[in-house]
């Protein structure tokens, strides 16, 4: 922590002046597009950094950092690797706090690079410099106005700050996992790629993360990991307060071969992965797909009492399937009590309806669809039910009958509109639209509910 | 085989001429949607049958089947559980066919129910009646005109037939399937909703199916079996012909609770199922979307030669964890030889991209989008190669060089838009339609190729 109470990752995420090294005015190039995303974005004390032009874009331009007639925080480096290690002793005297290197082509090309990426560590914690890279897109800090993402400084991020934090040894998965949400209404708080790691890693930004009171969810993509023991202890700790879900990459011997063409890391053994996250508390993820799902239930949902859930379908069949998909991930049917079946009997017709778990509404949904609200109210209010999946049936009035009732349901509630929502969607882009948790198939939200029980488990289990 | 050389199955799928018995004028009535949608559908010889009226939507309405003036060769009953013993009886002095019983309310609520449902079959089997049901929402077969699928009428269907047979014991399931499907280009021979089986069952459509020379991929779902041993010997045999799909439900004892309420059957143990889909070459999968995941695949793709992938990302990150899914499905990452390797260096950038197994383009795409389709070409021309899995980066440019370079692979491939086309809908979109077969997401494409590799597998065990 530093005397003004921010510390050295705080100064990263709000730089109060930014110097981009290697801005340019030509068409396409990457020193072009960070210079304007930037400008784009709000951010006002910018700083183009270039050997011979002295003005960019409408900016004056700089011809080193040291050069810049004030103060300083932030450089972003997208200059030819061989440059670096000179323009980060510049930084130095210029009192930098902290650098993202973008360039690639260090330490994984081999070990001429690791000893260039150890020189630049060296010569940054001389100078109390944090450096984010080599090989790094950089960091998204909404609340400062700073991006530095290309999906994102190319397509534009709306205003506004939230809840989800996220780091990555994957540059485009954060670029691209940010650009997409925001469309989707998810807002973020601070997200960071954070390459090679030379100087910070992961294992920084999941402390930093854990303390940050913006930040409620975080998600991490890994590949390799240089401090596991640390990972693994800080994670138990702030799995405590807010779900960690982890994308671990390269568990498997191929997977750990293409990590290492990619960052250079080593990836360890799946099975010392799973044992750790399981203890961790760590919701565990294996795809892009399943970070998504598992983020909007998060980010929606309260979390459940217990690993019961109630299923309600229309027209029969889904409701089987979907028993075993929830049974196979851990979860289990809950058994209704006497009075909840007692209330269905009423209201659902006497035949072609099930009137149990799996509550099959039935054909009767065509002339009736309130049923389907009215069954999904009675089966929130059984105390041994903790969790709802509702697979829908097509069409507004249905749609529309669960979301009046999702108003009052008080228990993690998933809906999984019958059919594909890649085939049909308005119903999954209304159901989306009124905020419910909505997924294209009922195996991927019994995935999840097993997740958000898993992890709710491990909160009681820690008395938290 | 009767004397015509049709089956008594074949009879079901292309009857002359249908009595619709419960036919009504009443709007939003089941009666009125099947007679319209068979109208609509172009089906000619339509007999409507109803107690009192006398014309039902500019149709000549009759008392009872026995007052057509015409020989029938297929009643479908939507009238009350009460009166379908004697509409049957009535079918079988008419000399009828088929029966579809859409009625519910039979086996699936008790004994007497039960009872009720072996005299139908009873005067079936004295009367060379086959009937479907009760419990079912009948057939669709397009070369016939036939279609009483609810989603499919209220909907309509577009005209032609093509390769894909289905039956299931969940109607909704090839309701929507079908419905779905024909707007996404894929066409069917005949599908079947197999209800409770009074006579004929699961078994019996997949002995139709097999030898059926129209179909060429067959989806089945299924709860339970009635003759298990029979069904695994036709599917090993069938399956060496065409490739089976199967979600089969009800294998947990909560699936299998379910599915008891929902078309009264037994459902067997899990174990069972597994070791019998294995040796029979079934394609076994778990949910609606997996169904949808692997018709795409085996519908358009050719089979693979070995189990060996390639995978092609850009920028970095998604080719680890891809790598990971593959393995965990018991796939290989493909070695590649030195020739192709050198072929990927001469083209691929020498910092920011990996010239080997995952390839990744890099940023360099962004510039050079033709580089994914090279890159493609390359991948394919290698004998260590079996199938390729592309997850692509987005923009138009990049997916119309895969779209290129597509027309030329010989191998299967596969295509993951990357990120999720729930979100970005547009790559995805373009993809679908000029017919590559694209996933949400890698892990399902990994499926999809270990499903495809594992029935090669078996065909070339068998040596078919």
């Amino acid at each position: 922590m530093r005397p003004d109470g921010m510390s050295e990752i705080d100064h990263l995420f709000h730089p109060r002046s930014v110097a981009i090294v290697g801005a340019s005015s030509k068409e396409k190039s990457f020193g072009r597009m960070f210079l304007e995303g930037l400008m784009r974005m709000g951010f006002e004390r910018i700083y183009p950094v270039h050997p011979r032009d002295t003005e960019i874009l409408g900016l004056k331009a700089f011809q080193n950092v040291k050069a810049i007639p004030d103060e300083v925080d932030l450089a972003v480096l997208m200059t030819p690797p061989g440059d670096t290690l000179r323009i980060v002793g510049e930084c130095a005297e210029k009192g930098l706090k902290s650098i993202i290197i973008f360039t690639a082509g260090f330490g994984e090309k081999g070990e001429e690079g690791k000893k260039i990426q150890q020189e630049i560590a060296r010569i940054a914690r001389q100078n109390g410099i944090r450096v984010v890279g080599p090989n790094s897109i950089g960091v998204y800090c909404p609340s400062a106005k700073l991006l530095t993402f290309p999906q994102g400084l190319m397509h534009g991020m709306p205003e506004g700050s939230g809840p989800v934090g996220a780091f990555s040894h994957s540059g485009s998965f954060v670029d691209y996992l940010t650009c997409i949400l925001v469309r989707k209404g998810i807002k973020f708080s601070k997200v960071v790629s954070c390459g090679n790691e030379c100087d910070l890693s992961a294992v920084d930004f999941l402390e930093y993360m854990g303390q940050d009171n913006e930040t409620k969810i975080i998600i991490a993509y890994l590949e390799g990991m240089r401090n596991g023991r640390r990972f693994f202890e800080l994670a138990q700790h702030v799995s405590q307060q807010k779900p960690i879900i982890v994308w671990k990459a390269g568990v498997t011997e191929a997977g750990a071969k293409a990590a290492f063409s990619h960052t250079g890391a080593l990836a360890g053994s799946k099975q010392v992965w799973e044992a750790m996250f399981r203890q961790a508390g760590i919701v565990s993820v294996n795809s892009f797909e399943e970070v998504v799902d598992c983020l909007f239930a998060f980010y929606h949902l309260p979390l459940p009492q217990g690993r019961k859930v109630a299923i309600v379908s229309g027209q029969g069949g889904t409701g089987v399937g979907t028993s075993d998909n929830c049974v196979r991930l851990g979860l289990e049917i809950a058994k209704i009590s006497e009075n909840t079946r007692n209330r269905l009997i009423q209201i659902l017709p006497p035949v072609g309806a099930t009137a149990d778990n799996p509550a099959d509404i039935g054909v009767a949904v065509l002339v009736q669809p309130n049923l389907y609200g009215e069954t999904i109210k009675i089966l929130d209010q059984d105390e041994n039910v903790d969790m709802l999946l509702v697979i829908t049936d097509p069409g507004r009035p249905c749609t529309q009958s669960i979301v009046e009732a999702a108003k009052s349901v008080t228990k993690p509630l998933v809906v999984v509109p019958y059919a594909l929502p890649e085939l049909v969607s308005a119903e999954y882009e209304y159901l989306s639209q009124h905020s419910i948790v909505t997924y294209a198939d009922a195996k991927r939200a019994a995935f999840v509910l097993s997740r958000l029980a898993d992890y709710a488990g491990y909160r009681s289990a820690t008395g938290t």
